[in-house]
């Protein structure tokens, strides 16, 4: 478990570097849903995403010495293209491990920033091959993804933030993939209050943390054919414990049901946002057992959509 | 020309029936075009666009009697959008002119919101005869899409939300058409502060008001082929002359520019605009030696656009 402390610490030390996002309501999403939504726009967030969070945290603590040496990463996109942004302003062009399936939209995000794009299988094993072969040759410094505590801490402070914009919320719903926003996200709201519920969100094609719940252990992804490209990553070893005994639970939703949120989404709030943060409002359309009534903060991760391959 | 006062009374008149939109900033777009740009999110507003400003003034005056009657209009779209929902409400259903090539997305929300349509050709004539049937048949009211005061009262209120929310702006840009948001516009900015000058903006393809400023004159749009469909009205009797008083310049935009400046606002603010109001951007854009260094206000004049008929 993570202090509420250390998120406190990373916010005031990345707060300089980052938005600080609005809180957006929609009549028309809480009519459908009988809940009150307040929607945390991290799709507006610097680098199109709330990934700018974590990797800010951590590079803000690496020595000069580690800077120096450089920072490499593997990133399905919007992890990468912050990390690029976060370092370019000391002059380093991190390494990025990106498969090669990720959309182009994301991949150019990265090169914008000034990251160097390094081309990995669109699976776990030749990510971490790519990876250890890079680490082994050079003496860069690894920014996970999410499996490293001061990117979770920096996540948590998205969560933190919307507790302070909205009062009296009864649960917080997160998308889930490597599991550090939602992590970040369960160590803030326990910390501040512990009556909030928190639920995670994955997409059925990649439904490793849903499983692994259920197991107990950490299950695998076989494939992870969802158009959720932000989601396709695997829970992580300092993530799964910490959601496993916290998280109130993980709920999985199909492609058409994230599909039809998203569209739901641009349509009625007029906001651009990923299917990887639409399955939150999924996940609260298709449980109206559990969220009626409620009083619900949904994070919406990110916004870096290719405009020209909707898909509807 | 309208006073202030009348505009300050339309703010209190419909303030409960409307959202306050937000001001967004993006430090892309400013990087880009050099200047301060200040974007009032009407693409937020109830019915998507603030039309429902001008509307909604303009219904709380109509007496029980004429309410009872109904109403009827002619509308592009967002006007019929706008009317319905704010009618809605007394349980009137009123009466829609709309040109056959209306997108669909904007026949939907007509209906959506409980209006009836009544098709026309896309043209000035047609739309007049179609009205001008209606009213000699029924003893409906015609509520204008912009020549009227109570319709250019209501979309001056924007801008006075603008000025409230913004301090030391140089400069504001709004689309034009028929005129009411630029007249309305002029009022309330002339009324607060002369200093701060205002601008239209209007696609090549419908440039009837920058010929009508040039000739002094009401000039007719032959043809409207421009993706802006919100922009394709005539400039109105009422709005030209405060128009052709009192703008500092209105600039004509290609169908190029204008889908470039739409496509620049989806990517870098992660917000959903009409080519319609896209159309300030790109004035700004391509205006850089009148725009460099200055603090514009934009109003983004509204978000309803059909996902699935994107121009790119």
């Amino acid at each position: 478990m993570i202090k509420l402390l250390q998120i406190k610490e990373a916010s005031k030390r990345i707060e300089k570097y980052i938005h600080f996002t609005p809180i957006l309501t929609s009549s028309v999403l809480n009519d459908r849903t009988g809940a009150d939504l307040f929607f945390k726009c991290e799709n507006f967030q610097k680098s199109g995403s709330f990934k700018i969070r974590g990797v800010t945290n951590t590079v803000l603590q690496l020595t000069e010495q580690e800077l120096e040496k450089g920072v490499v990463t593997v990133s399905s996109g919007n992890h990468g293209a912050a990390l690029a942004k976060a370092v370019a302003k000391l002059g380093i062009s991190p390494k990025v491990i990106m498969p090669k399936n990720t959309p182009k939209v994301k991949v150019d995000n990265v090169i914008r920033n000034g990251g160097e794009i390094i081309w990995c299988e669109p699976n776990q094993v030749s990510r971490n091959n790519t990876l250890n072969n890079i680490l082994q040759k050079t003496s860069s410094t690894l920014v996970h993804p999410y499996d490293d505590s001061r990117i979770i801490e920096g996540q948590g402070t998205a969560a933190l933030e919307l507790l302070n914009q909205i009062s009296n919320l009864d649960m917080v719903v997160t998308p889930v993939s490597g599991g550090g926003l939602l992590t970040g996200t369960l160590c803030s709201i326990i910390g501040v209050n512990k009556d909030i519920k928190v639920y995670g969100a994955e997409p059925i094609e990649a439904d490793d943390a849903y499983r692994s719940l259920i197991s107990g252990y950490i299950e695998k992804n076989e494939t992870t054919n969802t158009i959720c490209d932000g989601l396709r990553a695997q829970i992580g070893k300092i993530t799964f414990p910490i959601i496993k005994d916290n998280v109130n639970g993980i709920f999985t939703l199909t492609e058409e049901e994230i599909i039809i949120s998203m569209r739901l989404i641009w349509e009625t709030m007029k906001i651009i946002v990923e299917p990887s943060c639409s399955i939150a409002l999924a996940a609260v359309i298709k449980n109206r057992n559990i969220f009626e009534g409620k009083r619900i903060g949904l994070i919406l991760s990110g916004g870096n959509v290719d405009l020209k391959n909707l898909p509807w």
